[in-house]
């Protein structure tokens, strides 16, 4: 057997093992944006460095960070002629909230009919783990053919507050040829996909004030001004009836699809039946002038993520809340400036609240929007990888989900991102049952040894 | 002494004792709306019944409805020439959340500078127990001026569903000459008011719902309608710019104002800087060309009281939630009817609410608004009580707040009520820190010996 097929072998028969790792690393319950849970996000951190420890990657270090740590690992001995990749991931998941429509606990993986049930299976710890079991097949029966360095984050999930000082800190520690993000998706199990856009993101939660406690709404009902209401209007003026955002100048630094981009969007094929399947809408709405997936990939959009005020518990309670709040954010694409929009959406405030309440508005995170170059050696190493594991090539797509740190990469660090990912739509990300279809895990796991081989033999 | 005086006197002198009894009655969690307080609520009864059994009522019975039970008692011996008052009352209280705002338990009593504080203290507890001091007081002294019957309900808070059907079913138990409601309150310690409006309700839950689970607002931003966006635009259709509220039809059935109350009214002295010291606004707001008092006593309005929707939780999630809900109410005047809200608000929906979501309306609980006679005799006794205990003579006010039982019983039972009370604006009823200025209290007492008294004089 030559080196490639002894590695896709070793990937084969620890199947099992990679799997077992897997499943606890899914155990730890590392929600990065609840407080509770910070003791978890270490415990998450040394976990995984002891796995990359027992994989032989070096110089391990868990660097704290104001928040939770990131860990980095190198290993640095295919020689300094050879490409360095820089690996990134994170350790961190989403909150499992509405706990009840779960069906497991979203911490005890699992898994039925060839699917892994867990919160993070997918977003993407399952993706974290593909990159090591890919990395320990090719060590252990033959030498790496490329440098490796290593960088997990664990606020990834709520918008990588750390990472942008740490690459500016830690610039030459992280010196690399390109890195490799595997946390992107694919468009369907047999449709390997490379993604050379994403969008950017900011995020931000919006508080008005009325009276100064909720008050009787009988006693009170027709003298104050109900922030729940008030901020109703607000909301409902930041969208025109097609779709449009009406927050003045937000569009104004949207780069344009170019033509042949929409002709390659256009191609695959994810018409208005396919997102009706995926997210259950009756109908689709948007932006009007846009296909879904153009509106997706390359359009920004503004959304309210929550929102809350008074009583909300069974039965009746008749106030006027003092208070009233919403998450808001918008995915934004090049050109946007996250920080230009909050500025907008501050000044849509002084505009348009009224003078009888209070408000303020708190950014919670910020992540630029990226396009990558799809001609540089390595990515061309993964778009042959992806044949050679599906049989056909990945189809080029622009991404609607935000991975700032691609775009944080290319400023910082001067480098390029492979991006790809082994997740599928239907994964339920973000949502209860999050899942990850194992068939194409196994897949994924065999496209990263071949990616490696790819470069090495390039190179 | 004379009777009246006697009976003053017992009052005072058992004034601990009637305090006892509030703090004690004040210490039963009977919050009608909250399933988990079902056992409470039958304690409270209990407990009532009890108190009343020791004043010498007669005929007490626990009547079982559909959710909390009605307390009956009635002392028939003052002879068939002379009139039978009707007392009513609730045992049942607000909910406390938010309970992070409680300086003490909600549910034990505390008295600090002349306040009683306690979920209930001031709605309506604190009445209920000034009705039953003010019997005994008489009882205990010299003989009833007049017969009494007592109906105490359950479900005030949550719209008396069961009441309107009781009183139905048991209209020859229940026929009286007048009724005796001390649900209502004073404009200040200083000021005895009689309330002769009362504003009805109908109270909503709407909910919108868009995909079928919580969508990754990267991955789907931009393909779906929002339904808290949906809800928002929905909201925000419900009024106008100059607080009128511009659901169709709403307005259709509205009893103007004669001029004689708004002179009345106007004399109140209730204006724009006493409510925005009553709510801690800085503004007023409410529907163009009539006053603040004016608003609350005689104009329906409509209030969001709550809304929910997505993660509200700590932090960033990036979603687009599958569903938003609003608890919505009206407060209607005469001769507004809550099933015509009702029906208004639902073809409200049909016109607006756009094809690219589900909704649902469920209403809560209604009530309809009524407006009594100061002519009759009772209401004129009650009249001289309060300008015999306060010196002055009361003001007439049109109320905001909602007592349906007062048209209830204006149409199955043919009675008027005699609507007072002894709350003050500031007790934070329905809100944290309930309170119930204590000084009143023992004045409303008093003022309750002098309208029985003055009946037996009268007749």
């Amino acid at each position: 057997m030559d080196t490639r097929s002894l590695a896709i072998s070793y990937a084969y028969d620890n199947n099992d093992k990679f799997l077992a790792f897997l499943e606890e690393f899914l155990k730890i319950p590392s929600i990065s944006t609840s407080p509770e849970n910070t003791g978890d996000m270490l415990t998450c951190a040394q976990f995984l460095s002891e796995k990359m420890r027992k994989i032989g990657i070096e110089n391990i270090s868990i660097f704290p960070t104001a928040k939770h740590p990131i860990v980095y690992g190198d290993h640095l001995h295919a020689g300094e002629n050879r490409p360095t990749i820089l690996v990134y991931g994170h350790y961190d998941v989403q909150p499992v909230d509405p706990i009840e429509l779960w069906n497991n606990d979203p911490f005890t993986p699992v898994i039925k009919d060839n699917y892994l049930y867990a919160r993070g299976a997918s977003d993407m710890k399952g993706q974290v783990v593909a990159c090591l079991a890919a990395i320990e097949s090719v060590k252990k029966t033959s030498q790496l053919p490329v440098n490796l360095k290593f960088i997990f984050e664990g606020e990834e999930e709520i918008g990588s507050p750390s990472l942008n000082s740490f690459l500016i800190e830690h610039k030459e520690l992280l010196k690399s040829t390109v890195a490799l993000n595997p946390d992107t998706g694919m468009i369907s199990a047999d449709l390997p996909t490379m993604v050379y856009g994403l969008r950017g993101l900011s995020y931000f939660e919006v508080r008005v004030f009325g009276p100064d406690h909720d008050l009787h709404s009988g006693v009170f009902g027709g003298v104050v001004h109900n922030p729940a209401q008030v901020l109703c209007n607000l909301i409902s003026k930041m969208h025109d009836e097609n779709g449009k955002v009406t927050l003045p100048h937000f569009y104004d630094d949207v780069l344009e699809l170019t033509s042949t981009e929409r002709t390659e969007l256009a191609r695959l094929n994810l018409d208005d039946e396919y997102y009706k399947g995926q997210t259950g809408a009756s109908q689709l709405w948007g932006e009007g002038g846009y296909t879904a997936v153009e509106r997706i990939g390359a359009r920004p959009t503004l959304e309210v993520n929550g929102f809350l005020s008074g009583f909300t518990g069974v039965g009746a309670k008749t106030i006027i809340p003092a208070k009233a709040m919403a998450k808001i954010s918008t995915r934004l694409v090049p050109n946007q400036e996250p920080k230009k929009i909050h500025q907008y959406l501050v000044d849509f405030f002084k505009d348009n609240a009224p003078d009888s309440v209070r408000w303020e508005i708190e950014m919670l995170s910020t992540g630029h929007p990226s396009i990558s170059d799809l001609e540089i050696p390595e990515t061309q190493a993964m778009i042959q990888a992806l044949e050679q594991v599906w049989g056909i090539p990945p189809v080029f797509k622009r991404e609607g989900g935000s991975v700032p740190v691609v775009a944080d990469m290319q400023q910082i660090l001067g480098i390029d991102s492979v991006l790809t990912g082994f997740g599928l739509p239907d994964d339920n990300i973000h949502s209860p049952n999050e899942k990850l279809h194992l068939p194409t895990w196994k897949k994924g796991i065999d496209a990263l040894i071949n990616f490696l081989m790819n470069i090495g033999e390039k190179a």
